[in-house]
C-alpha cells in the first residue's frame, strides 16, 4: 500500500488523482490533502478519502471545511493553512509520495521540504522546477529522492528513457497540440479574447494553463522542466506540433532510433504511471484504438506568431534568473490579460522587457527559496509595471 | 571488440550488416561469412572483411570463391560448403555474435548448434523461428543465450520492451506497410503479376519475402515470430496497417500506455541495433524528420482480401506442426508464383488446403531437427501436388 499525499487536491490534476486512488483502493491510500479555497469540493474529498492531514489556503477556507465536516464521522489529526499547512501535509510521517498539484508558486518550500524528508515527488506543479530547478533537483540528487513527471510529455518521456542510458539521448521530442490558434495569423491573433484562448482542443485543464498552451509558453515552461528532470541541454530539446495529441512525447536516440509514449488525452494515466511507478497497474480507461484514431501529423513550431516558446529557451540558456522571470512576467501576463487588461499578442511583450530587464542586472547565486522568492518578487513588480505602461498606451 | 559471423552475408540483410560492420570497424570485425551461391560479391566480401571462416552453399561456388581469391593476400583458415559450412561459421570458436540473415530453412542446424555453443544470436531469418520456435527459444533458454530480433518489427517491440515488466504487457501491436495491393479488391488482385507484386512501396528486400507482403503472410509469420521472440499468445498479438512505415511496431501495457518505436525504413538500423545491443552506437543516417514526413496513418487489416494473416493466426493457434506446414506451403506456392505456375490469389487457397490436411492427421511430438524437416517435407510434397491440381484446372 502507498500512502499518498496531495497538494492541490481540488485542481484538475488533483481531482483526477483521486479518481486513480478511488480505482486502485487496493494499492493506494490517501494521507494528506491541501488545496486552495474551494471548500465544497474538499470538504466531500476529505468525507470520502479520509486523510489524517489537511491545509487550506487561508484560515478562513479550513475554518468553514471543518464547520462543515462537524458530525461527519471523520478523524483529522492534523489541520492548517498557508505555507505551514502544504508543509505539514506534504511532509506527512506516513506519506510515501506526495503529489504536487497545486498551481503556481506556493508549494515550492512544501515540495523541498518533502524532499528533505524522503519522500518520492509526483510533479504536476510547472513552476517548482522552472524557478527553482538547481535546487529542487540537487536536493533530490542528495537525498536520493525521485522526482517522477505527472505532465503528460514528461511522462511520456520518462517511459521512454526506461532501461536507455542516458549518455544514448540524442534529443528529447516534446509534443504540442499548438493549442486553439495553431496556424492563424499575426491578424487574427490580436482581437484574441479569454474565453477564445480558453476553449483548448485536446486537454480539459484549468485556466492559467490553457492560456499558456494558447501562448506556447506552457511548452516553453515545459522545455526548463524537461532540462531539470532529464538533465538534457537546450539544444537537445526540440518542439514538434502535433495536433492530435496522441504522441505524447518522444526521444530520439543515438543511432537515430526514435521511441514514442502514445496514449489517450487523459491525465489520469500519466497521474497513475508516476504513482504506481516502477510498477504498472491496469488501466481503467478505453484502450486507444489507433486504426478509429484520425491520422497522426507533426509540424514545425510557428516561432513567429507564438514567441514565448523562443523566449523560454532564451531564459533556460541564459543565467539562473531569467527562467524564474520569465516565469513571474507570464503569470502577471496571464492574469492581465484573463482580466482584460492586455492585449493577447503583448503577453510576450511583457515577458521579453522583463527578461532584457534582468539581462541587465548582474548576476545573482541562487541558493536558496528566498533568493528565488527575490527574484521572483523583482520580475512580477517589472512586469506589472510593463502592463500598465502598456495599457496607458492603449 | 564484438566478433560476428554472418550466414547469408549476400543477400539485403547480409551486405546491409557488412555496411554496419564498415561504420563501426573499431567496435565489430568479421569472424565468418556464409553465403548461398553469389561467387562475385562474396568474394569481394571476403576480400574486404578478411573473415577467417568463409563457407557458401555448394563445392562448385566455394570453387569458384577460391580460385577468384587466389594472389590476394587473404588467410582463410577455415572453407567449406552446405550444411557443415553454416555450421562450421556459426561455431566458429571466436564468434560472439551470429546474425542469420539466409533466407529459407538451410540454417535452421547452424542455428541450434551456435546457440548450443553458447553464441548470441541476431535472427533475421523467420523460418528458424516460425519452423523450430519451440525447440530455438528451448535450447536458448537452457543455454542463457539472448535471441535478437532483426526485423524491424520484432526489433521495435524489443526496443518498446526494454526496462518494462513482462506481466505488464497487454498487446503487441506489429505495424504493416500493407504491401503493393493495399486497399485493392478481388477482382484487381486476380490478374496480379510477379512484376506487380515485385514492386514494395517501402522496403527494399528479396523476392520471396516482397511476395509474402504482397499477401500479408509475411505479417503473419512475424506474428509467430513475435510469439516465440516475446513469449506472448497469438491473442494478445495484434496487426495494424500503417502504410508509411515509420512507426516500425508498438507495445501496449496493461495501463493502457503505448510505447512505439519509429525510425527511417532502413535495415541497418535494426541490424545495428542487434549488433550493439546492449548498447546503442551512433547511427550514419540522417535522422527521421517528423516534421517533414507524411501524415501517419493506422488502419485495421483487410482480412478478406488478404486471407494469409488469418492463416498464420490459425496455424500458430494450433498444434505446432501447423507453423511448420504453414511456411512450406507458403514457399512452395510464393515459388510457383513467381515461376507463373500459380494465380496470387491462389497462393493462400494452397497454405489453406495443406493446414486442411495436416489438422487431419495425428499430432506430432517436434523433439528434433528431423522431426521439424520431416514435416516440411510432407507438406513441400502436399502443397506441390495442391499446386499441380490447381494449374491442370486452369
Amino acid at each position: 500500500m502507498k500512502h499518498v499525499a496531495i497538494l492541490g487536491s481540488t485542481g484538475s490534476v488533483g481531482t483526477s488523482a483521486l479518481d486513480v486512488v478511488s480505482a486502485h483502493s487496493e494499492k493506494l491510500c490517501v494521507v494528506g490533502l491541501a488545496a486552495g479555497e474551494n471548500v465544497e469540493r474538499f470538504s466531500d474529498q476529505v468525507e470520502k478519502f479520509k486523510p489524517s492531514a489537511i491545509a487550506m489556503a487561508t484560515l478562513g477556507a479550513l475554518t468553514s471545511v471543518q464547520s462543515r465536516l462537524q458530525g461527519a464521522d471523520i478523524e483529522v489529526k492534523s489541520a492548517s493553512f498557508g505555507t505551514e499547512g502544504l508543509i505539514a501535509v506534504a511532509t506527512h510521517p506516513d506519506a510515501d509520495v506526495v503529489l504536487c498539484a497545486s498551481s503556481g508558486t506556493a508549494a515550492l518550500e512544501a515540495v523541498l521540504m518533502a524532499i528533505d524528508a524522503g519522500k518520492t515527488i509526483a510533479l504536476a506543479n510547472k513552476e517548482v522546477l522552472v524557478m527553482a530547478g538547481g535546487l529542487v533537483t540537487e536536493l533530490a540528487r542528495q537525498r536520493q529522492v525521485s522526482i517522477l513527471p505527472v505532465d503528460s510529455e514528461h511522462s511520456a518521456i520518462h517511459q521512454c528513457l526506461q532501461g536507455q542510458a542516458d549518455a544514448d539521448i540524442k534529443r528529447l521530442i516534446l509534443t504540442a497540440s499548438g493549442g486553439p490558434f495553431r496556424g492563424q495569423s499575426g491578424t487574427a491573433l490580436q482581437d484574441v479574447t479569454p474565453e477564445d484562448a480558453l476553449r483548448h482542443p485536446t486537454w480539459t485543464m484549468g485556466a492559467k494553463i490553457t492560456i499558456d498552451s494558447a501562448t506556447m509558453m506552457n511548452k516553453g515552461l515545459e522545455v526548463i522542466e524537461a532540462h531539470w528532470l532529464f538533465g538534457v541541454q537546450p539544444n537537445n530539446i526540440d518542439v514538434l506540433i502535433h495536433p492530435q495529441s496522441i504522441v505524447h512525447s518522444m526521444v530520439e536516440f543515438r543511432d537515430g532510433s526514435v521511441i514514442a509514449q502514445l496514449g489517450l488525452a487523459d491525465m489520469r494515466l500519466p497521474i497513475q504511471y508516476a504513482l504506481s511507478y516502477p510498477e504498472r497497474w491496469d488501466g481503467h480507461l478505453p484502450g486507444l484504438d489507433l486504426a478509429r484514431c484520425e491520422t497522426l501529423q507533426f509540424q514545425d513550431p510557428d516561432h513567429t506568431h507564438f514567441p514565448c516558446l523562443k523566449l523560454a529557451y532564451r531564459a533556460l540558456k541564459g543565467k539562473a534568473e531569467l527562467s524564474i522571470a520569465l516565469n513571474a512576467a507570464n503569470e502577471v501576463a496571464v492574469e492581465a490579460f484573463l482580466s482584460g487588461e492586455l492585449a493577447f499578442l503583448h503577453i510576450p511583450t511583457i515577458i521579453e522587457r522583463t527578461l532584457d530587464a534582468r539581462d541587465l542586472m548582474s548576476p545573482m547565486n541562487i541558493r536558496t527559496v528566498g533568493d528565488v522568492r527575490e527574484i521572483d518578487r523583482w520580475a512580477r513588480d517589472f512586469s506589472n509595471e510593463q502592463v500598465t505602461e502598456l495599457e496607458s498606451k492603449q
